[in-house]
């Protein structure tokens, strides 16, 4: 890190002298920037004025030098506004761009940012930052794009936040088609990547290193120092598919994802941080495929994902594998890193699908097991035994292991041949980052082919001397403070929330509920006295808000707006949670819906203690509409047509429209189909969601007009979980379908007259790829 | 070239310096020799005595140094003979061998030269030089083995003569299984690859660079200054299936087959020699799949071959290929070629085979046309003017064609916007090299991305100045003498064949014509006077002889042997022309035949103007058993239970039994079944053989005791002629069945009452891979 800071300070002293000498151009509009850049020199400041830039492409086009860039910069940093349907495109060389906040609009194009003007006219040499960039998303989810996108040579993108991306498309990728792209040795360092909420389906990385078409060229593209806060997009945070990458130093904090080399070869992943917090299992590590990656001095807390999201996942390949597929495991080192914490930490053959080899062809089997593969001088430490330290999905027969030790409490564990069981002890250097100590002199680390190139440890101490196995040499380690925000990201930007204190709005029944609703801020509650409201058209919900009673007695919203509207209209960034209410339609609306389009940003429904009844639908979700959690709880549903509709994702490209849908404790009494219908389409082993929980209820006289007489839809999501329902008199043939090859379970349920449960391992499901 | 002959003379001179100084070790068995190994130390040199050394397994260990390598070397060059059942391999580092001769032998292993002892002891920096290996070959064609095979890094082949490989198996691999062999800088340079036989079937590559399953591995193997001379093997000459070869300056002269970047990609092909004759259309030139790769200053003349064969072929490829099938072709440069006298040099879209859809899985076709690639600054020159100078396969819609111009004598041809006209001259350099001159100063090299990168031309001039399109820069070219054997391979050997005047052993009836055969040497005649020649048993072909009756009169063999034994049997290196003879047996024997094993070298046999029958079989040719050309001309058959039969090859893997098989003028009379059957099996685009020609011959009354109704077997075989025969009463359903999508054709034939030829467009075959 302190080598980071010297480079930072170098730069902005850097900055600040040639701000002495550099020629400062002023301007205020789109007409004033075009002709800057178009005579700008080297050496030249072109100054955009603080305020909101609207609607504006910015080409930034010129030669600078190494020694005199042509640089673009807000006059004051972070008060200059990118807004409405703007992008910038770089072309030429030794282009600098710092100081801009994009914000409250998407890109007219395919990316926000890109390192190129068209084909023939890429960037070299040129950079991005201390800019942030938030929720600049397209208006519908399926309408892909990235936020920056490198193309070219030698171009940087550092000191920058990025947040908030919904819609598909990794939020940064590299592009490598084309000679002129490949060789590229960008730089991603010292960036704050923030939380990138959960996409529910594929696109969501947050990095993306080039694709499958390019995972034959070398890349030499580093991610360093880096901090990857809660990007939870995807089951891939950082995907890299070309060769010769470095993702070194960055911290993965409380990531719903991992580190994959997804396609090409011989990364080089050192010296990161994987912090989970032994809670959430879907924070993951580094997942393997391919060739001769080195994994190395890597630290993981805490991280408890199973499977794919495994702390070191090393993955089984399709023999022969198509281009786009997975190739085996081959020539892979992992050595030198240290497990605190973690379940299971070292899974192999990840991915083994042989099972399954009657529903899929041949060329999607993954047999092939991980071959001239070694890890050696790791250290696992748990708190509480772990009777499983290494998961054999296939077996690891093609591994050599060597030096590796575990102080597993005296559990006993059946790999001893592979982790030696020892008694070391941890130091203590922060409250998520411990070391081993007194590790005997005896266990000498493993000298692998090549290994004197793992030169330094975790913290950039030299292995020459008191070198020891695990990520740290041996000795004292000085606190990195690798979670302080402070040093990633925009200088001016802080993405702590300001502080609020949510207040409570009171309603009574004479009142206007919407005007009500429009004035509440982010957060806070809207409370209804006791009494009926009858509203005539949908209140709009754009906010993170609670409407309960005010009492214990139910308030009574009816709801008598037009046919095939809600009584709650969900828009983006609407997150309603609905407590204690008795709502009611006249039979031909929707209790709540999102809008049919232009869903930019995520909505969420918590609803609890309420009565519905007499809706067509009581949740209508369209296409391209998502919420990372849906619940009710302790409410009854009754004489509805339709129940809970979360089936808009048709495309079987992998898709669904929420990530997390809990039922518990509701009553469901004459809902006549699509009781809950939720869908996700696709074979694709990558998406691991939605998740289906269904929980202590009834389901009564409900299902009848069901035209594939199911009463629970799930096909296709990954995690469903049904238990202790009561399901009695639903004319349907089946309560539900689950798919027995994923993590789909029922158990305590009872079935009157109602069909039956029925489990089929391997649903076929289309190919995706 | 002026460069290696200073790397060789200061190579000279350091030897002969350093024996002044180095410690002479004489050996004269493997006993001394191991010994001195065990104690060798930096700077000495084992001499190993002047003889042959017969089955002896060199394992040469130890540490030299860069100053001071340990070498094992010949106490006179050529002077000592490895020979029976022996290898050589090497563990260590700095470690050279020099001057042995490797012949009359084979390997107990799967090579005869191994760069490594174990997986665990690979060799570093070691060389082998000034050796010669020949006819080393196995004794059954199908246990594949390698003569040379890389491991490690920075090891060399350099100034060897290798020649007359039989068996499978490339003569030279580099393997990259394992971290310790990629990277490896490896040096195959200067060696005189002598002639390699047609294999019949694949695994006959003179040079291949790794496999696909290290196709993702940089190797940055150096090819360069080589003469390959009739590597006929098979289709791929240098098959380079790794990352980042460098290809350069050599020879391929009179060779029937193409260099290929097979899998891997970055392969720089710069300056290499392509020299055909014009006639032989199996000549290749250089075969393109996969990305980057780089072919600038190549120079070829009067190669004629088409498709996969052509100067240029650049193939079409599987859309997400599976990892040993055909990528797509991808940001290729073609720049600063020269072409002269090559017909239909550029071929794009080879290997489409969309046509086949029917028959072959989507994982089989190639219709991926190529992308990103630059075809610029090459020259054409055709003395007979070329209709189409460009063959579109497949459209090269992704091809951008700039500054390439043609001297096509004014003939037009249809893609004058990729290539001009022009009408400049040639400048002779040698009779197989001419230089375009007087092209005009108007015709710009085009500047394409890192085209800086081609500083030089052909020969090795600068093209800073002077630069011009093609192969060479504008001026007068000094001539390279690249054909000048004695630049090549080891500087002891010659390959030029000893002169020897063929002698006439004369033959009667009271000689014992076995005896006789014996003593004749190779090349000689064995002239048969007219009688009746009795013989009991079968007559040994071991070498290459031609037997004739001593006038027109027809001397007459009755062979009296025992059942199943040959009156003729081929043995190994045996070649027989059979002229104006009468043959016959007693019905149970063969006419010809090969041994049932062992056939360690090819075979051959030309008949003409022979009677022939009473046999079992005319020709019966064992599995293993192979012969580049056989020939029936003016020959009748008759009375005989089966024909030719060279059908053995039934493993499915592209094999074959002869490379040609030509019936030309024969009459076939009552011979029952297998009349001719050849056998080709398995789908299998990158062997093209084999060839037979059936002309202007009667066939009648055969077949009838024919399992499968077919007259004349040619399943499988790529090229087939069947033109100008006559076909009388044969009890058959088919003639033939011919393969219509590969090169079999039929006219001008005569059946009568004997079924029909029949073609299928597309046969079924046993997928290879």
């Amino acid at each position: 890190m302190y080598k980071n800071l010297l480079v930072v300070s170098l730069f902005l002293l850097f900055i600040s002298c040639n701000e002495v000498s550099s020629n400062l151009i002023n301007v205020k509009n789109s007409e004033e920037l075009n002709t800057a850049i178009k005579d700008a020199k080297p050496g030249d400041e072109i100054v955009l004025a603080n305020g909101v830039w609207k609607d504006v492409e910015i080409v930034f086009t010129g030669k600078g030098t190494e020694e005199s860039p042509i640089t673009l910069r807000a006059e004051t940093e972070g008060e200059v506004f990118i807004e409405g349907v703007s992008n910038l495109t770089f072309g030429g060389e030794y282009l600098v761009v710092s100081g801009l906040h994009f914000r409250n609009g998407y890109s007219p194009t395919k990316n926000v940012i890109a390192f190129r003007i068209d084909k023939e006219n890429v960037a070299n040499h040129c950079r991005v930052t201390n800019c942030v960039i938030i929720d600049f998303n397209k208006l519908q989810r399926d309408n892909d794009d990235l936020w920056v996108q490198f193309y070219g040579r030698h171009n940087q993108l550092d000191h920058c936040y990025l947040a908030g991306k919904t819609n598909g498309g990794p939020t940064v990728r590299v592009d490598l088609k084309g000679n002129e792209s490949i060789k590229n040795y960008h730089q991603i360092v010292n960036n704050h990547f923030g939380p990138r909420p959960r996409k529910g389906g594929a696109r969501g990385e947050t990095i993306q290193l080039g694709s499958s078409f390019t995972s034959m060229c070398p890349s030499n593209t580093t991610i360093a120092n880096n901090f990857f806060e809660e990007c939870n997009g995807e089951v891939e945070i950082i995907s890299s598919k070309t060769n010769f990458n470095e993702i070194k130093n960055n911290v993965f904090y409380k990531s719903e994802g991992s580190v994959v080399t997804r396609h090409g070869n011989y990364t080089m992943i050192d010296g990161n941080y994987f912090i989970g917090d032994g809670v959430n299992a879907n924070y993951g590590g580094i997942r393997i495929v391919n060739t001769g990656h080195w994994i190395v001095n890597n630290y993981f807390y805490n991280i408890i994902g199973e499977n794919f999201r495994s702390p070191l996942a090393i993955m089984n390949g399709i023999p022969k594998s198509p281009l786009n597929r997975y190739n085996q495991v081959t020539d892979v080192v992992v050595a030198y890193n240290t497990y605190v914490n973690c379940k299971s930490p070292w899974q192999f053959g990840v991915g083994t699908n042989i099972a399954q080899k009657d529903v899929l062809p041949l060329s999607e089997i993954r047999s092939a097991r991980p071959v001239r593969t070694v890890v050696a001088n790791n250290v696992i430490y748990n708190k509480v035994g772990d009777p499983n330290p290494i998961i054999e999905h296939d077996k690891a027969d093609g591994v050599k292991f060597k030096s590796n030790i575990i102080n597993n409490q005296g559990v006993a564990f059946n790999d001893e041949n592979r982790i030696s069981a020892n008694s070391f002890e941890l130091a203590t250097v922060n409250d998520f980052m411990y070391t081993p100590k007194n590790i005997s002199n005896e266990i000498e680390p493993y000298n692998g082919f090549e290994f004197e190139i793992i030169s330094n440890d975790l913290v950039g101490n030299s292995r020459a001397t008191n070198n020891s196995i695990g990520a740290t040499i041996k000795g004292n380690i000085v606190d990195p403070k690798v979670l302080d925000s402070k040093k990633y990201g925009a200088t001016w930007y802080s993405s702590e929330p300001v502080a609020y204190e949510a207040k409570t709005i009171e309603v009574t029944s004479t009142d206007d509920v919407s005007a009500k609703i429009a004035e509440a801020n982010n957060g806070d509650i809207v409370s209804l006295s006791k009494g009926k409201y009858v509203i005539a058209s949908s209140l709009i919900i754009n906010k993170s808000i609670t409407i309960q009673s005010a009492s214990d007695n139910k308030a009574e919203i009816v709801f008598e707006g037009a046919e095939n509207t809600p009584a709650f209209e969900l828009n983006p960034y609407g997150i309603l949670t609905l407590n204690n209410i008795k709502l009611s339609g006249t039979g031909s609306q929707q209790a709540f819906a999102s809008l049919k389009e232009n869903m930019f940003n995520h909505f969420g429904l918590t609803v609890s203690g309420c009565d519905i009844s007499n809706f067509d639908f009581v949740l209508k979700v369209y296409k391209q509409s998502f919420a990372e959690e849906i619940s009710f709880v302790n409410t009854s549903i009754s004489n509805c047509e339709n129940g809970i509709e979360l089936s808009e994702e048709t495309n079987d490209r992998g898709d669904y429209n929420t990530e997390f849908l809990t039922i518990d404790k509701c009553q469901f009494t004459n809902v006549k189909k699509n009781v809950i219908d939720y869908y996700r389409g696709g074979y694709d082993e990558s998406t691991i969601g939605g998740n289906l929980v269904v929980t202590n209820s009834t389901f009564t006289n409900s299902g009848a007009k069901e035209d594939n007489g199911i009463l629970l839809n799930t096909r296709g999501i990954v995690n469903v979980n049904i238990e202790g329902n009561t399901f009695t008199n639903n004319r349907v043939k089946l309560v539900a379908l689950l798919w027995g090859a994923k993590n789909n379970h029922h158990s305590n349920n009872k079935v009157q007259n109602s069909g039956k449960i029925l489990v089929e391992e391997n649903l076929k499901m289309k190919l995706m790829y």
